[in-house]
């Protein structure tokens, strides 16, 4: 048995194969490069019955991860996140099965953990040593952590609006941080810059194959939670859109070892703010892949995202299991955002909000139909985004009586 | 089979029986009520190896917890933590097993969970509607999340200098909150005025007994990650103690059931701020309780608590185990915090830092051995703490060059 059964990169635009024991980044036609594995031979030596005894982070799936030996996980306990009946919420919104997958139980605070943990570990089996990003605040924080723990040298440059504690979080791991007046495509620019000249190794958004893998687990996890029958809608906020490219590869993959039935497959709704839409414009209007969104705003800050590198895969994936794209404004964030942590006690993140609030308008429009099963990925923890939320409360001097 | 093996509530002081149907606080002599389980039943009926094919939650422990009916476990995901190597601290500690459990990966961000989690779940059981409780940030946080999740009222003071993260999940609870500009003790009081008066079930630390079940799964589950070879030294920050407490009653309930060696349980270290000290100076004396610290203060706000009800068990606990008691600096635990965040890629709380504190510490003094498996908890996420944190971080404009 090896650890990896990885056998190429390839580029899903112009279809060359790029050697998995060398650094690459995009392909020379400027797509993302994907990952592919022996799915043959993973058929003959490896059954689903094996994950039972291993432990629940991602790497019980370390056959159909690219990382060669197991020595190279870089790990913090990652993966095995719960997905948690919400009941209350499914019956306000006539939706009878109704479950969220927290993401915010995970090191960083944020599933942007499983992409960094992936990904880094992977850049320090080939050798990397340092590396720059851009970052809307959770991947920076993600990646400055793994990378403290792998001993690697993190670059990150983020726009000065993203949540306090995920510069924090940088700048705790020791990290090269800076901060930028503007947003996150202005970031990436200054890293393109940096990256060029430097030689470092270009970690940002689907620029290197394999955080795609890490997050891929999201999907991996949730259709052996549900027992390897796969619900029938999953919603996530979609801002770089990596984790619904992750989780289609997943299903698609697991198709392929005959672990879940090839008849069905999760209808895939990317959920945008209705500041910035681009996948739901270019979607709504049939296309392939989006145009820059200008001017762009949201209070769920990990989904700005003016114009996503890997667009077309996002789409492609919607279009092939018969998802949509739908954006909710930020009065239907806040409201959902309390809605969820009164009802059910669980603290999401805005972007988690955004996907509350686009299940009950797909509701509405009767897209989700009430007997669905319906998954909700909640991207990270509230407590992140604390510092937005208003909160008056009486301030008594010892001795005051309550009542 | 039964879902919970509880048989009683006892004092364990004069030693009284209690109906564990009905509501009971304290023993009519003050000390804290403890749970007691049927043992001996269990030992013919339930084996470890049963628990493999469970999901790695607290309730997978159901049988050694109060909770008499499955559907009235009121959960969002909680335990399972990982215990990670950190390795890098153990190198230059001086210590070859090194290693932390982070609680940070629970639901709410800290390891008050697993306690609202029993505790509110036991509540609901026993019919109860409202309750009132003071805290230090996290665990009024907890039992708030966790109350709006099984539809009772919370009632909350806090002190006005707990980490403003807390209070915006109290907030976003529903809860009723009140900031009291005093310390945990007086928030103390006026809940015993508000209770008294109102006739609210009284949450506040032991004086209900079921949330150190809660607490004593962290035990549970050490010994299991550990296959049920116990480590040689388990430190824990120590404010209520509750915790500490609860991973000694886990160990010896793991003896009565033969699950692990009558002749090994691990030293159990209490660890405080030099700044309140009150477990470390009675232990220190060879008392059998503590004195109130007056002008308690440390940044590390958790364990802020200047007389706790459950002292006597706490030291008990560390006596039966011939463990310790030690306090910190402030400065190391400072230092502490930033080293294991760029070392070790672990932004932990304050007071998982003082642990780490504290293992340095001991080792120096050869309390702790080089060769000794050594579990440090963190109890929360640094990410609470954010705002504590200095970060000074160059701002850019978009164009600017990084080189």
């Amino acid at each position: 048995m090896q650890y990896s059964y990885m056998t190429r990169l390839f580029c899903p635009k112009c279809g060359r194969n790029y050697d998995p024991e060398q650094i690459h980044q995009l392909c020379t036609c400027g797509s993302p490069l994907l990952v592919d594995y022996d799915y043959e031979e993973l058929k003959k030596v490896w059954t689903k019955e094996s994950l039972a005894a291993r432990s629940s982070n991602i790497w019980r799936y370390h056959e159909l991860l690219p990382v060669r030996k197991e020595e190279n996980a870089v790990t913090m306990g990652e993966g095995g996140t719960p997905i948690l009946p919400v009941s209350k919420m499914g019956e306000k919104y006539g939706i009878s099965h109704l479950f969220m997958k927290d993401e915010g139980l995970i090191p960083t605070g944020s599933f942007k953990a499983r992409g960094a943990a992936v990904g880094l570990s992977k850049a320090k089996e080939l050798g990397v040593k340092k590396f720059a990003m851009p970052t809307n605040g959770n991947a920076g924080a993600a990646w400055s952590l793994y990378a403290a723990r792998a001993g690697l040298e993190a670059n990150v440059v983020m726009p000065v609006d993203a949540p306090v504690t995920t510069r924090k979080e940088c700048a705790a791991s020791g990290a090269r941080l800076w901060l930028v007046n503007g947003l996150i495509s202005d970031a990436g620019k200054m890293v393109g810059e940096l990256v060029g000249k430097k030689g470092y190794y270009d970690a940002s958004t689907l620029k290197e194959p394999y955080r795609i893998e890490g997050k891929k687990t999201m999907g991996l996890e949730i259709a052996e939670q549900f027992n390897w029958e796969v619900p029938d809608v999953i919603l996530y906020p979609t801002g770089g859109g990596v984790g619904l490219i992750g989780i289609y590869k997943a299903m698609v993959e697991l198709q392929k070892l005959g672990w879940i039935s090839s008849d069905k497959i999760p209808r895939l709704v990317a959920v945008q703010a209705d500041g910035c839409a681009p996948i739901v414009k270019a979607w709504e209007e049939g296309k392939q892949e989006s145009e820059f969104w200008n001017n762009s705003k949201t209070g769920a800050f990990g989904i700005n995202v003016p114009k996503a590198i890997g667009d077309f895969l996002v789409l492609d994936a919607i279009y092939q299991t018969k998802g949509c794209a739908v954006s909710v404004s930020e009065e239907a964030i806040q409201l959902a955002q309390l809605d969820v942590a009164s009802k059910e006690g669980l603290f999401i993140c805005p972007e988690g909000a955004a996907v509350f609030a686009a299940a009950q308008k797909l509701r509405e429009e009767q897209w989700i139909k009430e007997d669905d099963t319906v998954v909700l990925l909640n991207t990270g923890q509230g407590i992140k985004y604390a510092d937005d939320l208003e909160a008056e409360v009486p301030v008594l001097e010892p001795g005051d009586s309550l009542v």
